[in-house]
Parts: structure tokens; C-alpha cells; sequence
């Protein structure tokens, strides 16, 4: 009788097969552009999402509907939208912060979004105005709204590793947060290392506390940032968990690696370089994901922080 | 019967399991500043060496007797030997091409030698001016007097995994030159991957055709380059597999990474970083450490390319 036949997941048999196939979930004009000084002209973000759907990636977070007070790089989100080239198996999901930016979402369109949580208290309380416990009775109308819309939602879980005020945050606070997200509706937990503070060995421990809570582990991503040089290896861990949704951003935009601090994502290049040798599929044309972010590279006055963009732009 | 009584190693249990120590063999000093294009004066060389011993690196790859004509920037080898100060278990190996070579090392008193074979035809014609098969007559004497002088040879193994000219190398390749410089009396191999093609695949595939060949991991070294953002997931693979000996370089010296091509080394700060995440010993003190790769910095003209460098620095 074979694994199947228990009732086991595929994954038991084998702690460290990888996937066969990784979505990857693009976040560069999302949380990439978020966090660029430059404010990017619409035009250049609509062609920057065309061509990464172009180079065969197929979710594209495209932009947030937060206030534009908050984050002015992205005030164009519903004319973005408007311009974008709809591409047959492409998705555009959006950042939703309230029921607010679900009116917009929902006036433009959109067919998946995303609620960005947080796994701490001091950070609930800093990015959302609200507390650990009372940001699910923010996110409840938006999540319950947007379903019965025919919406899908993303829950981001930020600070699952560690924050700068609490330190190391324990897997169980995570799973906590990440179950009531999905007791709401939430059909897949993204999360985030938001401080690039994790390793290997808290990647695993945490995955492995949501599974043995119940969580599948096909209802979870990963979102790393290279802080510490850990992205990869934190991805590679996952992987060897059985995660198969990875989050990264086109040419690793959202930080400023030229001026002090590194908190950019982890590279799409680096990770589809990984996947590549791994040979996990993941649809993806390497080359012209490279010439994007060079092309974005001239847009944004900086060259890119990831390695293979670097390498092979130079070739 | 506990595996130990059966003979088999003790990773076999386990397939996941992590070495409880590290020895980190840094190569800043000699790979590293022989890649810099600024030429770093002896006293600067002497300090960064002795700066690096009290911050608890205990292998320490000074210099290089290379021919100064070939390698200009190590040309100052016996003055950096003789200046070094003595730190109790420090060991300071140099690298040693040829019998001229053994002749200078040993008459500056060094220890611990490494020879640098190519594990390509190409490359051994190209670097070594010889052929794969003959580079060992070149190595023949040189480690033989070396072990009769009482010194330790280290077998450096490039190209490992792939090359420029000829594509992916074959392990089975790589561990018949391998396991050469092993019955010559190399006692450790460092298998280094000089393009950075390697992913985890590659490494976990020739360590384990090199431990079914009858080598111990034990008496294999990784040495990586981040050329394409590898470095460190390579090196997850590589201690899972028991690897307890690793390469890097403070600061990811060895590379020029704002001027195209990034080849730099993996950096010690970001190996310690994820050591400490997975809870395996290795001595250093970090905070040293990075002070040294900042100062040294200063000394070339341009920030480090390591990840925890700058993310420490700019605190």
C-alpha cells in the first residue's frame, strides 16, 4: 500500500522531496515599487507588468489600494489597472488595507486580492493602527465582501520570524494569526519575513508548526527578504517542506542596497536560477525576465541588486 | 544496534541532520585580495589577518607563492608571513603552484599548504599550463615534500561543477581528480565552484558521489561563489550532507560587484549569520567581524558586497 492509499501527504514519505511545479508569485511593482523613492510613472509600470507576463510569469501583484497619503508610488493603482494588457492565465492580484480600498478594488475589477496582517502586537499596532486581536475585525468585512464577490483573498502574515520591538516571535503566535485569517476565508497564508531575520532552521520550525496545526502545506507561501543574504537558503528549505507558492520581486526591487540598509525581496532571477537547477518548473523565460529589470534598472536610476541580473547582464 | 555500531555514518540516520560544529577556512586574505584590483598594502594585509584571529576565525589563508608577475597583488607574501602575530590555534595555510613555491613557503615556516588543481581539461591547460592528467606530476613533488617536511596539504578542486568552456562537469570527473590529489597526501579537498553555477542539487550530487567513491565528507571542504546568488543555499545543502568544513571570505571579498560581474566569494558574515540560525558552533565573534570588513572597505575604495554587512552597518 503506497503513501497515497494512507492518506498521507506525498511529503511524509520523503522529508526532503521537492515540488515538481512552484507558482511564483511576483511582487516587484507591489512591494517592490512601494518601496523605491522614485515614483514610477504609470506607463512604465504598465509595461513593466506586461513584460513580466510576457517572460511567463503569471501572478502579478500590481499594485495596493492603500491611501495614497500612505503610499504615495502607488496613488495610480485604479489607472494602472485600467492600462493593463489582460493576458490569457495572468492574474493581477492587489493589496486591500480596508473596506475602503476594497470599494476601489471591487469599482476596478480585480479578481484576487490580498489583507496584510501582522504576527505582533507592536507592529499591528504601528502599521495598522489596531492591535494583534482587533485588526481580524478590520479584515472580516473586507475578506467576507470580497468573497461573496467571487474575490479571492491572500492573507499576509508580516513579521513571522521577528520584529525590531519583540524580537523572535513564536511559530505558535503565527499559526495563531495565520488560522484566524483563514477561519475568515483566506485561501492562502503568505508569510512574510519581513525584517529578513530568519533562517533555514526557523523556516522549517515554522512550517512545520502550521502543518501539524492543520494548516496544508499547499495553502502556504513564503516571502523572504535578503537582509542578511538568507533569502534563498530560506527558500530552499521551504521548498524541501513542500511549499510551492514562492514570493519574489523582478531584479529583487523594494530596497536600496546602495544606500546602507539591504531590505530588499529575494530576486526573482536568483530564485528561478534555484528552481532552474533544482528542476522544479516554474514557466518562466529567464532572459527576458533579466532584460526587464534592466530595462526597469534605467527607469529607477540604480542597477539591480540581484546576483543573476548582475552576472548575465553583463555577459 | 545503534548505527555507530554498524559502521555506517552517522548521517545516514539522518539525511537532514546538521554538524554541531564548523570550521570556517577564510580565504579573504588570499582569493579574496587577489581578485581586488587595488593593490592593499602589507601593514593593511597584516592587520585585516590579525583583526580576523581575534574576532575567532582560526583558518586563516594568508597568501598566495604564486609568481609575483601572474599575481601582483600577493607579491608581498614572505613580508605578510613575517609580519603575522601568532594567535594560539590559528593556523595561517598558504597556497603553493608549484616546487619554487614550496621552496619560498617553507623557508617562511608555514604549516599548512594548498595546491589548486583543476577538475577540467581546459582549465588545467589554461591556469596551469598543463593537462588534467598531468597536473599531477606537478603536484607529485610538491605534496610529497611538503608531508615530508611535516606540512598539511589541502587540495583546492576547481570548476567543480561547471566551467566556461566546457559546460556541467561530470562528479564522477571531479572525484577521479579528487581522489588523485588524495592518494598523492592532500588530507582535505575543497571542492570549489569558481563560475558560481552550482545549485543544491549539484552539490548534495557530487558529495554523494564522492562519499559512495569512499571519501569522507569529513575530509571534504565546500567553497562557493555568489555569482548567481548560490553561495549560501549551497551551503545549506552541503551541511546537511555533513559537510563541517566551509570557504568564505569576510566581507565577500573577491568580487567586483558594481562593475558587472559579480564573483565575489560567499561572505563570512552571511555563512555566520546562518550558522548561528541553525545553531551550529563556529567561534566567531560577528560583531568583530563586521567592524573588519567596514575598515578594510575604507581601505578599497568601496562597500562590501556581504548582505549582513551592510544591514550591521548601517545600524
Amino acid at each position: 500500500m503506497g503513501v497515497r492509499e494512507l492518506g498521507l501527504p506525498e511529503r511524509a514519505a520523503d522529508p526532503g522531496a521537492l515540488p515538481g511545479r512552484v507558482t511564483i508569485w511576483e511582487v516587484g511593482a507591489r512591494d517592490g515599487l512601494q518601496n523605491e523613492k522614485t515614483v514610477v510613472p504609470v506607463e512604465v509600470k504598465a509595461e513593466f507588468l506586461d513584460r513580466l507576463a510576457r517572460a511567463g510569469l503569471t501572478t502579478l501583484e500590481a499594485t495596493s489600494f492603500v491611501h495614497p497619503k500612505w503610499v504615495p508610488q502607488l496613488a495610480d493603482a485604479e489607472d494602472l489597472l485600467a492600462r493593463l494588457p489582460r493576458h490569457d492565465g495572468v492574474r493581477y492580484p492587489v493589496l486591500v488595507p480596508n473596506e475602503r480600498g476594497l470599494d476601489r478594488a471591487l469599482a476596478a475589477g480585480v479578481t484576487h486580492i490580498a489583507v496584510f496582517a501582522s504576527a505582533t502586537e507592536t507592529f499591528a499596532r504601528r502599521n495598522l493602527n489596531s492591535d494583534l486581536d482587533a485588526q481580524f475585525s478590520l479584515f472580516e468585512p473586507v475578506i467576507t465582501r470580497a468573497r461573496a464577490a467571487g474575490v479571492d483573498v491572500r492573507g499576509y502574515v508580516s513579521m513571522c520570524f521577528g520584529d525590531p520591538w519583540e524580537g523572535v516571535v513564536a511559530p505558535e503566535q503565527v499559526v495563531s494569526v495565520g488560522r484566524r485569517l483563514r477561519d475568515l476565508g483566506c485561501t492562502q497564508l503568505s508569510l512574510g519575513d519581513t525584517i529578513g531575520v530568519a533562517t533555514a532552521s526557523s523556516v522549517e520550525r515554522l512550517l512545520d508548526t502550521f502543518t501539524s496545526g492543520g494548516v496544508p502545506v499547499g495553502e502556504l507561501a513564503v516571502h523572504f527578504h535578503d537582509t542578511y543574504g538568507q533569502a534563498l537558503a530560506n527558500t530552499l528549505a521551504a521548498l524541501r517542506r513542500g511549499v510551492t507558492t514562492v514570493d519574489s520581486s523582478a531584479g529583487g526591487l523594494g530596497g536600496c542596497p546602495y544606500a546602507g540598509s539591504a531590505t530588499g525581496n529575494l530576486a526573482t532571477e536568483d530564485l528561478v536560477w534555484l528552481l532552474d537547477g533544482l528542476g522544479i518548473a516554474h514557466g518562466v523565460d529567464l532572459d527576458a525576465l533579466v532584460d526587464t529589470s534592466v530595462w526597469l534598472a534605467g527607469h529607477l536610476g540604480r542597477p539591480s541588486p540581484s546576483r543573476v541580473v548582475r552576472a548575465l547582464a553583463a555577459r
